[in-house]
């Protein structure tokens, strides 16, 4: 489906191991003042400036976590350094190091990481944080990378996902459903591929969900807003999964009950089509579709009229006492208790 | 070779991602004032009290990295900490918590990970590190583990690589070589197994080189004792490929040459009578053999009574200038070119 049109292959046995992580790593520039020592030592040195310091890491295997017959490799890398940044912006913090490690087989050309190194450039430019760091190794079978993320905070601004209380609202950022869509083409089309390998689809319809999926963003400029609007929310947590089980993650650390109204969910027009298309449900994939990265948050009443009206931010229910429990109302104004639909890795 | 007193065999689907980690890390608990926030939320939180901080990361892929037909699995999880906690000495820093990312296959079964996580406890223990993340997922083949460490160190009392200057005397500490012969005799039981798996091997006379192997130590104690003594290295590194690739490192990176003593090069009887057994030059093991995660270091002229006589530090040669080159001088006192041939991955 996505054509190679770099046609070089140079093995990966034709350069050491330093060389090639030398080599991958040549364009790469430190940006941050916090960077004191990037690659190159036995460790990197980081000067948070006083700050507290959020350390996330993260682990992909292709064919458990991407397939690479519909995921470009720039994509990849670009994907697998986002959705770290998006694990330190949940703690209302603003990334600013990432180390990349991975392990590839021989079948694997120095070409082809390159194009993967080049989409954690592009990360890393987008997002100002700087590549501090990692391994560069063999493996048996396909592709692993892992990658930590740091990130600094204002030990005041730290929000946990055990902060919520009820009355307070429940609010999303952006519009979900479309990650979990977006696959939901790529699977169809790679079927469509198996059959007619000439086939050339138009997918131009469904340019955005696509996007959701393979070129998600970590939403930095969300924990900016919230600065800049003045508020702090008192818990959060990103949507990896599917928005149910991140709200129950929030409930039960909080120990607090939730009302979501399905009607306020936000979703994006093309969503709604696909969805159609696929005779899905789109609440179900809201619910349980994952991958959006959206932060869910939970906000003071008297923060309501500073978000009000901001196109960024969605009040989708509110926070009860726990022993209301889970539900959400629908549009028929039925109360369904909320379950965990999330992604299950074994 | 190694048996598996644990007969109960749990397969991993039986519990899910989020039961199964915090099984594994119930046990675990935070020690360090620095760990304001450990596992459980989107990330961790760690205050380094105006100190800088220390990062490093390490990917140990099976096939590749380890051989579970003689790494006892409690025995690999504490290694895998420990080497990254060594990177965190070679900066002259204390290391004080890591994140552990592993992906698995479903040969591998509930009581394996707890043995796994069993070395990473007791690693966490002795070294005073808290685990405060990490990621457990599943692959495709075998076992795949990512370590991240973390450490913290006043500005002024940093280590690089490139800080050796002409006339430093060049100092490991412990002895170098058994870990590498520690692996020669488990590979050669290891043939010997697979011809006879009733042979019951007496490795008794090869304790030590076996445990360099398999349950390596970070430098910490060499970190505190240079602290005592008052002497900051110029340079350091630490050593886990083989000596000469870490003295040539430090040599290019601080712009110098370099003069090591073939009779300096401190080696453990054990070492030097297996070397024998093996018909293997001891020199060219300590030089080429690597995972001993010593210490190299330069240091001053001036700090040299402060070392001298300590058991735990060895002089084995002096830093000139860069245009001299870098040499070993044999016991028959000729000068030999240093190469490197330290661990090749690809």
């Amino acid at each position: 489906m996505i054509e190679d049109k770099n046609n070089a292959r140079t093995p990966l046995g034709e350069l050491g191991e330093f060389t090639l992580i030398n080599h991958l790593t040549r364009d790469f520039s430190n940006k941050r003042n916090t960077t004191i020592k990037g690659v190159g030592d036995d460790a990197a040195i980081i000067d948070p400036n006083n700050e507290q310091v959020v350390l996330t890491t993260d682990m992909l295997i292709e064919g458990v976590h991407f397939d690479l017959s519909y995921m470009p490799l720039k994509h990849l890398g670009y994907k697998a350094v986002v959705v770290n940044l998006s694990d330190v912006c949940a703690m209302n913090a603003i990334p600013t190091q990432v180390t990349v490690s991975i392990a590839v087989s021989n079948r694997f050309s120095v070409e082809a990481l390159e194009d993967f190194y080049a989409g954690i450039k592009t990360a890393c430019d987008i997002y100002d944080v700087d590549l501090v760091g990692g391994d560069t190794t063999s493996s048996v079978t396909g592709l692993v990378i892992s990658v930590t993320a740091i990130g600094t905070v204002k030990s005041e601004n730290i929000v946990y996902r055990n902060g919520a209380k009820p009355n307070d609202l429940l609010v999303v950022s952006g519009d979900i459903g479309g990650a979990y869509m977006g696959l939901q083409v790529l699977e169809r089309e790679k079927e469509v591929f198996k059959v007619n390998p000439n086939n050339q689809p138009d997918l131009s319809m469904y340019s955005y969900i696509i996007e959701r999926q393979l070129k998600p963003e970590a939403r930095k400029d969300i924990i900016e807003l919230l600065e800049k609007l003045e508020v702090k929310p008192t818990s959060m947590i990103d949507i990896s999964d599917g928005l149910s089980s991140e709200i129950i993650h929030l409930c039960k650390q909080s120990e607090v009950g939730v009302e979501l109204y399905e009607n306020k969910i936000p979703l994006d027009p093309q969503v709604i089509s696909v969805c159609e298309e696929f005779d899905l449900d789109s609440t179900t994939i809201a619910l349980s579709g994952g991958e959006d990265y959206e932060l869910l948050m939970t906000i003071s009443q008297q923060d309501y009229d500073k978000i009000k009206g901001n196109p960024n931010l969605t009040v989708i229910g509110f926070i009860s006492e726990a022993a209301v429990g889970m539900h959400l109302i629908t549009r028929a104004e039925t109360k369904v208790e909320l379950i965990a639909r999330g992604w299950k890795s074994f």
